[in-house]
């Protein structure tokens, strides 16, 4: 009955979405349709197409890293067949009760998994506004950008093992800080913890050690894209990170999305690149536009409130550094990247106030309250807090959603003494 | 014939050495005994011990990392069993004509592999004679050591992909540079390309996200320890490590040696940590020695020479910080390490000029000549140069041997116009 339910919502509209995921038990892939999902595994066998029909044990993989991994005609060619199952007008699921009963769950039913096996995890810094907030507070508004900004697109590796899915709650870390500069550094639980509104796309495809990709090819080697919460301890980051970068204050935790939004899917919302002066290198030059209209949020729900009070509204279109520039450049070391690897944007701030991507900049280092719902304010995040990131594409009637990524902030350890 | 030599050779003096890899064509592990190696995977069913009697399958695995898992009572457990199998009174291999020649094979006749797949790899800086010298070199005597240096073990997230196993060539990365101060960057082949002679410790034992590690249990957690080339690009580095550190002037490559020497194997070596002023806070304390003298040295054998030479001496004791306040500090996060993580020392250089790890320091950022055999010079490494890190720990007649880590440098790719 709830199959048949849902079987009545399954138009293309909804469908376009075609975000991919790891689902409970088994580890299945999914597909989102609404509030169901088509399990792919069930359906595995109905992949008849030239690519798929030989390769139909990757949707019995507990991951997509398989998938991914035959290469973009896989991609498209599964992307096409799901639209026409799922179409009124074919009865292959809708008029096989039996099989719909086993390949369509109630989202609610399920827990989410990672949907990739992720070897490496990279974070940019492409948000001009965002790079400009940050340099200001801490440099003053001329030197604000550093040298190099507009030059290449900054990055620093991350940490892969500590990426976990949406709904991972997150301890607030311990960790050295300096309170004071002429006092000596104390140890105890990170009192600026924050959330950064990033996004990430999915390598699709590998390069050898040595080799580079060129930015004609990139768009082969990006799969899709996900939403990403990079948690950051702003007082830790602040002592450790001179002069070889974050380290404790980032690997406690990164939240990523289980839905993975194909490229494909993403293409009706392309939109122009962010101006680049000056024009970048060679190698770095596109004129394609691949820049895309995505429409984020973030909410935060106290531990104490039924009400989550939203507190910035951003946008993915605001990066400055495209996700093929940011490939190209990894790669332009001969650094290989591998199917899977998780390549982040760095907090997406908008140029308005309200659109800025991290408390950091929302309360200005700290200098102002930000409303929450009910008179709550927060500065940073308190313990029990719950994060909420949200994503969708919507143009023409047709909106790809992202879900969210969600995350409660644990109290740290206490220390012993 | 060949078989019957070794068997002479085996005494407990070599056989301490333990030390353990992978090899080729099915990817055996193995323990080296002089000039052969040990196939663990043919002698499998002879690890009758509590532990390993229903674990024998780790051996039939392509890496290390099962072995490991199971923990240090499997570690000693194995250890000890090799030590009385290659014990000249023990008959089980050495009457056995046809086991030994199907365990024991030539290192000549194999192809090394990586020991682990490495999840993460993180690498220190915790010379603080390196240190020292690149922060007078970049900030002038004074202000040499950055202020959080002594207090935590500052360190970075590194590229796991790139870790590769000695032997394999590496290529002289493209990147962006800053030529002169007042000029825009270019883009071309690195020109100041450097090695950084390290070590790593293989983690042993995983901690959950969010959980700590106790320095009391420190140990449990690190398996042995290999040698590293943290292959370096130093132009590209200056360029691009703020604020973020550094990216793509290292994840080109990073090579280690096959062989890990498990800690019980290097205790005979273990000396007195290095004097730490001021004493680190409570959590990174420990009384106990866990410092280890491994002599180290690096050679280069420029591509039309046939002689090497060797431009430095060093030693592991040199280290500030010991490996397990690296790891204690990793983890104070609530950062989840995993077994076969590599976690590397930073650049290990003596007091002396002769004992400096890295041709930036040698060459002092190139404002004097090394010199190697036949006149030739060197300030940074030039195409087709090997390098070759070996390292040794030599005690009471005991010797125990890391091999090598080697590794040429083959020329950048063109750009194309």
């Amino acid at each position: 009955m709830g199959v048949k339910s849902i079987a009545d919502t399954n138009s293309c509209q909804i469908l376009i979405q075609d975000t991919i995921l790891t689902i409970k038990e088994e580890n299945h892939i999914g597909v989102a349709i609404g509030e169901w999902i088509l399990d792919l595994f069930v359906i595995r066998r109905l992949f008849s197409g030239p690519v798929l029909s030989s390769q139909q044990h990757v949707f019995t993989e507990k991951t997509l890293n398989n998938f991914i991994a035959l290469g973009r005609p896989a991609w498209k060619e599964a992307r096409t067949y799901l639209r026409s199952l799922l179409d009124k007008e074919n009865g292959t699921l809708r008029d096989d009760l039996c099989l719909r009963e086993r390949a369509l769950v109630r989202q609610s039913d399920v827990e989410m998994h990672l949907p990739v096996t992720i070897g490496d995890y990279t974070d940019f810094y492409s948000s001009i506004h965002h790079a400009t907030n940050v340099g200001e507070m801490f440099r003053g508004k001329a030197n604000a950008l550093m040298p190099n900004w507009k030059h290449l697109p900054v990055g620093y590796h991350g940490r892969a093992s500590s990426v976990v899915v949406s709904g991972t709650p997150i301890r607030r870390p311990n960790g050295q800080t300096l309170p004071k500069d002429d006092s000596p550094p104390v140890f105890g639980p990170c009192k600026l913890f924050d959330f950064e509104l990033e996004m990430g796309f999915i390598v699709g495809k590998e390069n050898k050690l040595g080799e580079t990709i060129s930015i004609e090819n990139a768009e082969d080697f990006i799969f899709g894209m996900v939403l990403v919460n990079d948690w950051s301890a702003r007082d830790i980051q602040k002592w450790e990170y001179v002069p070889l970068g974050p380290f404790l204050a980032k690997n406690l935790g990164t939240s990523v999305s289980p839905w993975v939004v194909t490229m494909d899917a993403l293409k009706p919302f392309t939109t122009e690149n962010f101006p680049q002066d000056p024009i970048p290198m060679k190698h770095l030059v596109h004129e394609d536009p691949y820049n895309f209209d995505i429409n984020l949020e973030v909410a935060i729900r106290p531990g104490c409130a039924t009400k989550e009070s939203v507190v910035t509204k951003s946008n993915f279109k605001y990066m400055y550094w495209t996700m093929k520039q940011q490939l190209v450049h990894h790669a332009s070391s001969g650094c290989n990247l591998r199917v899977g690897d998780l390549l982040a944007s760095g907090t997406i701030s908008g140029p308005e106030a309200h659109e800025f991507g991290s408390m950091l900049e929302l309360s200005w280092r700290g200098s102002k309250e930000i409303p929450l719902e009910d008179g709550v304010t927060r500065k940073f995040l308190l313990d029990h807090d719950e994060v909420i990131i949200r994503g969708h594409c919507q143009k023409d009637g047709i909106r790809v959603g992202f879900g969210e990524v969600t995350g409660k902030v644990l109290p740290a350890y206490p220390i012993s003494q």
